[in-house]
């Protein structure tokens, strides 16, 4: 059990340190920055990455919301969840402490939004807290539907972690206007500690919906690929 | 037939909800927004990270053209067609249905041009009908030849959602200033039901040149990969 | 040996089509064009898309470059070669034809530089003819190393389209400002038919560079990679 | 031995080449410019390219941190290292001057940062010293990880130079704005030849803190995965 707690505590550290940084340090940069196409391929590939270099020892999960759609699709043992998701969270706030570290470093730093999760005056494009439900709930699940399909014993071998990576990439692509996209309750836990108040405020809709919506899928993919244990 | 059904259905609303919405939500976002480079990305990631998904389910069709292109090059039974082509036109409505809420979720907002297809006034780079035509007969074409390439039995095993995905991240790539890209009737169909009046009237269109591009490209392949059964 | 040369001539047109047209419609798009960025991402899909659909017909050079340092490093039987170039210009041709037709389907249009190879005042970054052939014959010779070392038989058996065309957009991620990017004879002479003049004038460069750099490359190839024949 | 540091030595060259000319010849092109996402997948596309063509030659490190890392992990042999490193360097050396040649071929060039690695004033965010050590420490750290994971004998096998590759792309999406990244001894001493002055008086700290990341997480990695050989 050791080995697969620390491959989801770095690989998750990985999730916010590489996300969330290139959201803070390169997503705004003057003239040259990676603006949101940028920021949304270093999300997914911070998942491509982790997912061929520790799928093989803990599945790659770093998100609770994984788990939990894993669990309800009947992939994963409900008994290991909670170390899991424990050690998620903590890898997301250690993620997010490195970032704190090098981002303070440069003359004039101010926290700002550290790519918090939010809704309503706290989405970066304004979006009301019934837009965000709607949006995270329905990526969650549609990554979970990818996740839960790319693995399944009857899809190609090898290639789930680009479909998961790229996956996490395109709903970036759709959803940053909306509520940053989290779709994930540690990559949204690590940021809000660091930002407090309105993103410690608005943090249940990121452990709420991205979890039903993910349920949700496992539920479903049951009707899709039977009999099958990942 | 049901669980293939049900994958069309829910791939071709994917398809939908992440290329129109990243093209509806993030395109011109301010400073940072993802460009019609974005916008290709997202659409051809919708394809890639269902055909990892739900390939192995359905075959992973999306499209009305890519279904009868199939039956014209012999890969596809022409009966299961017509059930196919109407749950993938019911999931793009869906598709759309779902971007209009979360769009909507927010102050100030206005319909406008719902990543519909249009020409002439109502293409974005403002492009002639017999433009619209010859882009979207030749970008179907080259979409089928690549998806009846990459699926050959010949071909590399396991790599067909790369090819195929990515390739309709290319047709976006040329041709979003033409007609903001159809190839595919069903993706057609969904926002213009939104946006009504101009794109309702231009809509026969994005049946009529990639149906006929895809039929055609499917009839070729037939002398470049005889005697395949994919 | 029809259906080869059929595969290489629609091969051809789809690079000179998907490339070129990606500069001329897309890349200075008001607010959200795609940019260099773009235009690199188009031109390497041409290729991968292809390499899946038709590598394993014609092996998918798609470029006398290409064919000859194949033939440089005892990959390619020298017999072939000719009509294999012969099909690949008359494709870049027909590709740069049906670009004409689309691009001009729009009130104003002006010809321009049309993607055209160049160097001097004719390079969009105003490089000279040396940094131009320096520049077109190391392109060429990195890009004919990735070839012949991703399809060498100790190679990962199927990734060789992936490795060759994002080959193919880390090259004009380079060099673009230089000279437009070549590194393919027949890419070069079909926007230059189309814009004649200077294009015309400046086209053996665009031959002799990467031709040279191709079969260097080959020649050195057999020293890295003895007794293969892929 | 001579094939391997062959392809060590042109394999670093094209690193520099790639990485650092697109960063000086396209990333600042007016308006259509790549910008420091199309700058990150230079460098992380030289790397996929080469491990696909070089792989099975050398093992494509192109980096002292990676053979270092890799000895630390006991991957590979300590005897081995110090050739390896030595062609890395003037691979890099070489690339920096193919690319000096090039970029001087346009009217009005300055060399000016011409890529290479800094802190402080030299950092194009003006990050502190603190800032870059911990950036290239946590930065190396986890491209080793990223190796050493997706090379395992438990890895999917193949497709380890995406990982890799991918991994390198993400870090500059990270840190560019940083130090304009290094995490590679060898891609920080060529264009620091170059540059001279301040790139010269900075280059200890690209050594010392890549090579120390990569040396902890090859160490760390041997409790993650025992008994391997790669």
């Amino acid at each position: 059990m050791a080995p697969k707690l620390a491959a989801e505590f770095l690989g998750t550290l990985w999730l916010v340190l590489g996300g969330c940084g290139s959201a803070v340090l390169a997503a705004a940069f003057p003239d040259v920055g990676i603006g949101l196409l940028g920021v949304s391929f270093a999300f997914g590939l911070t998942v491509l990455t982790m997912a061929f270099a520790i799928g093989h020892v803990s599945g790659c999960h770093l998100n609770p919301a994984v788990t939990l759609g894993l669990v309800a699709g009947g992939r994963f043992s409900a008994g290991e969840a909670v170390p899991y998701i424990i050690v998620q969270v903590l890898g997301a706030i250690a993620g997010a402490g490195i970032l704190y570290v090098i981002a303070s470093g440069k003359a004039g730093f101010e926290v700002g939004g550290f790519a918090a999760n939010g809704f309503g005056d706290h989405s970066i494009g304004k979006y009301s807290m019934n837009a965000a439900l709607v949006t995270e709930f329905v990526m969650t699940f549609f990554f979970l539907i990818i996740i839960l399909g790319a693995t399944h014993s009857k899809a190609p071998a090898g290639f789930a972690p680009i479909a998961i990576g790229l996956g996490l990439t395109l709903i970036h692509l759709i959803s940053i206007p909306v509520t940053q996209t989290s779709v994930n309750p540690a990559r949204s836990t690590g940021p809000a500690l660091v930002v407090g108040g309105w993103a410690l405020q608005q943090l249940w809709l990121f452990w709420v919906a991205p979890i039903a919506g993910a349920v949700v899928a496992g539920i479903v993919s049951r009707s899709f690929w039977p009999d099958d244990k990942a």
